[in-house]
This record gives C-alpha cells, sequence and structure tokens, in this order.
C-alpha cells in the first residue's frame, strides 16, 4: 500500500468515533451494544482503503462488519467511504492486527475476511505474513467454531504458503479456487487490489478454511 | 489415456512375470521378498506408460517402485520401457487402484504418487477420481505412518478438488506449487502427460499430503 503523507487523517478518525475505534480504551462493551445490534460479525484484517466492506456493509445488512488497518492515512480512504453511504453495520479499527485479542472475544467472529494481504515475499519476513501461524493463533482464538476464514489473493507464492499453514496449523480448507474470475463462484465483491490485478490480467486465488471438528 | 486395441498386450504381460503381477494371486510373498531387496516402497497409481517411474527407478536405485495400471494396452508399454533398462527395483501391477489392498499390506508404502489422473470434470464422476475420499481410505491404510502422497497434475478443477479432498480427510498439505516448472523445485521426473501438457503451455500443479500426527 502505497502511502502518502496526510498529517490530517488522524483527526479526521478521531473526530468520527461513531465509526472508527483508535485505542482498545475506547471498545469498552461488547460488539454488539456498541452498534446496537445483535447480529453476526464479520472482521476484515489489512483493510485498506475499504472497498470490499462498505460494499458487503449494503449486501448483507443482517452482518456487522468490522475491519482492521493499521495505518491512519489508509483507513481515512475507507472511513470517508463510510461517511458517503452512511451504514449503521461498519466499524473500522486503527490498529495491528497483532493486537486482535485487545479487540475481540473468544469465539466472537463468524467470519474473518483476509484480503489481497502484503505477501512478504521473503523467507525472513515470513512471520509477517497474515496467514503466519502466529497470526493463526490469534485468530482461532477469535472464531467462533463454526466461524471460517476467507481468503484472496493474486499472490501465488503467499497462496502456496497460506494453503500449507492454514492446513498445518490445523484448519480445513474448501472452496478452493485457483482462478476466481474464470470460476462459477457468484456474488464476489471486489476489493480495490482486486480491481486493480485482475485489470492487468492476474489470476485471483481464493480459499475458505475452518477449525478442524 | 487413448486406447489402441493390442491383441498381442495380454500375452506379453504375462511373459514376464519377473516385471508384471497380473493378479493377486500372484503376489503371495511381501514385496521385499519379491524384488529379494530390504527396501522402502514407493507406488504410482494410474502408471500409464511408465516413463516417470522407469526413470524413478533408475535415478532411486536405494528404493523399490511398483506401478499400477488398470489397461494391459498402456501397461504393456511401460513393460517395453523396463525391458530396455531392466531395472531390479521395478515391478508393475496390473489391477484396479480400487482393489489396492489385494496388493499391499497396512502402513507397507512410503510414498504413493499421482500423476495426471483422469479428472474426471462431471460431478456425478467425483467417485472415479482417484483422490475421491474412497480412494484416501485406501491410501491411509496402506500408507507408512510418516508415508506421503505426492501428486501432480494440469488439471486447475481436479487440483482444486484434491487439495479439499485431502484436507477433509485429514491430510496434511505442504510444498504446494500451483505453477511446478517456473518454481524452486528440483529434480522434476516429468511423466508422459506432463511433457505433452507443459510444451502446450499448461501450469503443472504439484502437492505433498502427509497423515496428521
Ligand atoms: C495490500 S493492502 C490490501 C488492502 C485491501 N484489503 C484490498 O484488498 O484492496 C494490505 C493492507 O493491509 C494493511 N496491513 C498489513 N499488515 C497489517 C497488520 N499487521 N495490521 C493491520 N493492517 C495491516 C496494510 O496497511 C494495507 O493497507
Ligand atoms: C491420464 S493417464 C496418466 C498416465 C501417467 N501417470 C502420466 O502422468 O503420464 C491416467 C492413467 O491412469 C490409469 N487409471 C485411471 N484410473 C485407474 C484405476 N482406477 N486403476 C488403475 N489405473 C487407473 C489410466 O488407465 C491411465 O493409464
Amino acid at each position: 500500500m502505497r502511502l502518502r503523507h496526510k498529517p490530517w487523517a488522524k483527526e479526521k478518525l478521531t473526530a468520527h468515533p461513531e465509526y472508527v475505534i483508535t485505542s482498545p480504551a475506547q471498545k469498552k462493551t461488547s460488539w454488539q451494544e456498541i452498534f446496537g445490534q445483535e447480529k453476526v460479525l464479520f472482521v476484515e484484517v489489512g483493510t485498506g482503503k475499504g472497498k470490499f466492506l462498505t460494499e458487503m456493509a449494503e449486501a448483507y445488512p443482517e452482518v456487522l462488519f468490522i475491519g482492521i488497518e493499521k495505518y491512519e492515512s489508509v483507513l481515512v480512504s475507507a472511513l470517508e467511504k463510510a461517511l458517503e453511504t452512511k451504514p449503521n453495520n461498519l466499524r473500522f479499527i486503527l490498529a495491528n492486527v497483532a493486537d486482535l485479542l485487545d479487540y475481540f472475544e473468544e469465539n466472537e467472529i463468524h467470519r474473518l475476511f483476509i484480503n489481497f494481504t502484503d505477501p512478504w515475499p521473503k523467507k525472513r519476513h515470513a512471520k509477517r505474513r497474515l496467514t503466519h501461524p502466529s497470526f493463526l493463533s490469534l485468530y482461532e482464538k477469535v472464531l467462533h467454531p463454526e466461524g471460517e476464514i476467507h481468503m484472496k489473493t493474486d499472490n501465488q507464492g503467499l497462496f502456496e504458503y497460506s494453503l500449507e499453514s492454514l492446513s498445518r496449523y490445523g484448519f480445513t480448507l474448501k472452496n478452493i479456487s485457483l482462478d476466481l474470475h474464470r470460476s462459477e463462484f457468484e456474488g464476489n465483491v471486489m476489493t480495490e487490489y482486486e480491481e486493480k490485478f485482475s485489470e492487468q490480467g492476474a489470476r485471483i486465488y481464493r480459499l475458505e478454511a475452518f477449525k478442524s471438528r
């Protein structure tokens, strides 16, 4: 994600506590209370500019959506999208995914989206990949027993790594697509990166994973 | 596999009991006794014309190789290859893979190769795919606890299906390659189909799987 310096981003994010949570201290009650709605929770890690989640929130009003993004200058674009359509089932968290347990209880999340996360191709950076076992152990905790991880990427190496990492960790794989845009998959909502890379002709890979029972 | 009618195939196969076993009754002792060598066993299901196994047998003299093929007219080509180089660590079985347990004991096989097996793309034919759970249950039995399945295919649908089928069955996946011929994988021995399809520009997919411990 190319970062533009946006000195006003922090201020804008904190000016919209109805959409953005910027510290664990702000999240004192359950997500259901924050939203004022009793619905299942779907979370995206590494949300970027928010196209996917704002469109998903519109398409699935029966679900509460939360996006986690660590860069203010990126998350502010997601906030701006939300301010256009004002969904009441969408929130953002300005945080590192490594701090997931500061924001979620065990078994709380029904679906976790990992979309076009940074591939970190060098082996010595493997720990930073959002499908490294250290992240999977966080996801395992916050995922509901019937919960699922849904991942998309254009990056072949990251996809190979993620299939193996999930399998070794004990997740079961299903609905794998090695060429999503030429598959029978219906209702795909594209992310910013997905739009960009698929226009350039890249294959999009997709998988679902669930805790083995 | 295009079948040519070869009325003489059966006769030729039975004329070479030192290489070809054509019925369970012929396999009375252990494989180690048949080979007269105490070595680990690697088995290929759906061997076809035998290029892969004859080359593997030459490259790995410390391993005993067995290929299973159901068509006489196809297996005879594998036999002819073996008769050229006369390896002492290679045998063929004329049989359906469904009858695997007639030929192997529990935990006997250290590696099982599934190369470019027929994709059977129609859902109603899924049972015929050599990675259908009914076949995986046979492989699980004959595989050594430390044994592995190694699979290659050019067929995207079959590969997606096989990743899921293995994962759901409880195998763990590793060393996945979504583009084998442009990967860092070393020592690849090509099969007949692999040569043909990769010349036509097809991607080759590869996976390894082991029994979860
Ligand atoms: C390559 S972008 C993809 C954005 C979006 N998901 C899409 O598909 O268009 C990855 C995003 O994940 C964010 N990110 C990466 N690692 C993160 C982490 N550990 N915690 C929070 N955000 C992270 C990056 O800041 C970046 O905005
Ligand atoms: C598509 S060919 C591939 C041959 C070879 N493995 C290669 O990669 O060139 C598949 C072969 O598997 C054999 N085969 C398929 N199902 C089988 C079964 N159930 N039992 C034994 N052989 C089978 C077919 O007869 C055919 O020769």
